[in-house]
């Protein structure tokens, strides 16, 4: 980022390294040639040790949320009786998939803000339907509340009480940038995006399954042609996809991929944390209250409320006059809260513009705000997350710089 | 194209200008923002010429297979009667979805190599189930055997015959590069792909929907929701897409329709005319055998049969070895034909090139193939054909200049 370019902190699309932005104005390539192979087989490969698996990861040209319906229709069959458990927008719109294909859905909602509880999970399951759930939907990371659940606590609770039930993961939108372990965790199908932590442009989705998940495609009649998983899969053993894939997402995925693999996982789950804890501590500088509980805040986006008085369309107006670009309010949160994506190639600079663009902006509208105390705290926190992942700053700095070289 | 790049000439993806290529490199933006409503505002109204309507153009983040299913699902219901006229392997895929999704598909089979005429689909109409079917599934241009199918005597027949029947049209790799009107010629649905006439990246499917066709999306009962249509619709009224989109393809679509809206119409079919016009007379010079008849051939892909003795393994490693990519026989015609592309941002420059190998690896394997001979037919036909639709070589040629300048 120079002082010209955008700093466009929403949870994704994010900004791309600029040899990632270079590798989509390569020229095409026949997608059923070896070098599309090569690609294919670099991009999954690089992507497993993120999602913690051995599976196959199969490539899908859609959004996240046709990963997601991706998961559904592959593995169940309508009348199935799930457990979708929504802790935001995206969890609902999860269960809505599931409903619109002939799921028989119970919800357990849970208060926006809040992460799912895992003994409520267990009271959920120990009332299921006769028979038990088939699936239970769960989101890793949900993008409209700023909340991160606890995937291994949560699936620990469905296996326990639970065991048949397969286990479905939206992780578009924190895999990547924490640590996750699919096969130790036992989830059964994980989907993510590749303009979430991937550092890509969107048009790619990304699905793994367990032998578990493939074994119930088999038997799964929700209907679907263009998502089929096990169609992908097996074109992609022959180093293909069954319809012609986004390939210049696919050339992004690929550089944004060996970088990843150079800056390595630790380094990368730091730099996140990092970043995270900067800008909610120059948030809270500011003045702006965490709209989750900081136990369970989200490391890859920041979700806080709108103080009363400060209107969201004239803030966001100077906000963006500055460059900064931050996400609204979604769903039943519009107006009341403001999103800061801090995923991908996201650094402590861009993370300490942002925050220092918001200051100004505070502080020009004559809101109170100490000049300086929103950088300072940000910096702070944002030094001493690195320390405590055992990243000094200076050293950490290099390694991303060398990274993206 | 210049001598190191990959002649690509498969029937999409297509080789992109540099200025399209280069637009696949931006910096992401907020697809939730104004400067992503315009370039969605710009490529929809673009694209409707080409088309031949005034309907709203529906922008999908899949393959063109996905906006098949999509014109499936948002207007049918299970247990509907369809009728699939399929003339090859992309008429096949188009039957296929419907059944997925439960449609009771009555299948036209046309022999390989054939267009649908017009007189056997009245036939196949009078015969149809009690109250008719509800949906005619066709093909423009059959990318398999590089057959263009007459759309509007199609439709007209339909019309006559079926009034009430949904005309649905897989156009992918054939709109954009001949006459279309869909309005004119009364299509309920039309699906495009961004990788083939629109010279952008494989990522983006396009979809026009007639009055009738809305009307039916309301009463559609296949499931949906990444491809839901009415939801795309509604979305981009509002400047977005209801999931995130395939932004650097938009990027490309945006820059590659500036580029058509300046050369114009009539200058991009008589360039595709020509390319197809000297593809077709250079391989008869060099003694291949046209696939279809030449009445219903491709304009904008080519189908040889490989002659006795020709063994397709060894003759395209040959061609690759010159840096020309073809493709090769799909489905049943694995190993009988070969496929020349000739859609996009091609030019009469790259189909002489492509001759021009062609001849050299039959020459250097010993097959009786006069030197410049290929060539020769194919100048000579290229440019007859320019002349005859208007188009003095010297003066396209400067068009095709200006326009990707």
């Amino acid at each position: 980022m120079d002082r010209f370019e955008t700093n466009l902190r929403i949870p994704g699309p994010t900004s791309l390294p600029s040899t990632v932005r270079e590798a989509g104005s390569r020229q095409m390539i026949n997608h059923r040639g070896p070098e599309f192979a090569g690609v294919l087989d670099r991009v999954t490969s690089r992507i497993q040790p993120f999602f913690g698996t051995r599976n196959e990861i199969v490539v899908l040209t859609c959004a996240g949320t046709g990963g997601l319906e991706a998961a559904i229709v592959n593995t169940l069959s309508p009348g199935d009786p799930v457990l979708a458990i929504s802790i935001g927008a995206f969890g609902d719109r999860f269960a809505k998939i599931a409903q619109a294909y002939g799921a028989e859905v119970t919800r357990l909602e849970v208060e926006w803000g809040d992460a799912a509880d895992p003994g409520a999970v267990r009271m959920a399951l120990e009332s299921s339907p006769a028979g038990g759930f088939k699936a239970v939907l769960i989101t890793h990371n949900e993008t409209s509340t700023g909340v991160m659940n606890s995937i291994p606590d949560l699936a620990q609770a469905i296996r326990d009480i639970a065991p048949a039930a397969l286990i479905l993961v939206d992780g578009v939108s924190g895999v990547g940038a924490v640590p996750f372990e699919q096969d130790a965790w036992g989830l059964d199908v994980v989907v993510s995006g590749s303009q979430k932590s991937w550092m890509a442009a969107p048009g790619i989705a990304l699905a793994s399954l367990s032998e578990r998940a493939w074994e119930a495609t088999r038997t799964a009649r929700m209907p679907r042609f263009y998502l089929d998983l096990a169609k992908h899969r097996d074109s992609q053993r022959d180093g293909q996809t069954p319809w012609t894939p986004a390939i210049a997402v696919m050339f992004q995925l690929d550089v944004a991929l060996k970088h990843m693999e150079q800056e390595g996982q630790e380094a990368i789950f730091a730099r996140h944390a990092a970043c995270a804890a900067a800008t909610r501590a120059g948030l809270k500088a500011l003045g702006f209250e965490l709209f989750p509980d900081l136990a369970v805040a989200s490391q890859t986006v920041t979700c806080v409320r709108l103080p009363d008085g400060l209107d969201w369309k004239s803030f966001n107006g100077e906000l963006k006059a500055r460059k900064l670009v931050v996400a609204g309010g979604q769903g039943k949160l519009t107006g009341q809260v403001f999103r800061v994506g801090h995923l991908g190639s996201v650094t402590l600079d861009e993370i300490l513009a942002a925050i220092g663009v918001i200051e100004e902006v505070l502080v020009e509208t004559g809101r109170e705000a100490t000049p300086g105390a929103g950088l300072a705290a940000a910096e702070r926190a944002g030094l001493a997350a690195l320390e405590a992942a055992g990243h000094a700053a200076p050293d950490t700095s290099k390694r991303i710089a060398r990274a993206f070289a």
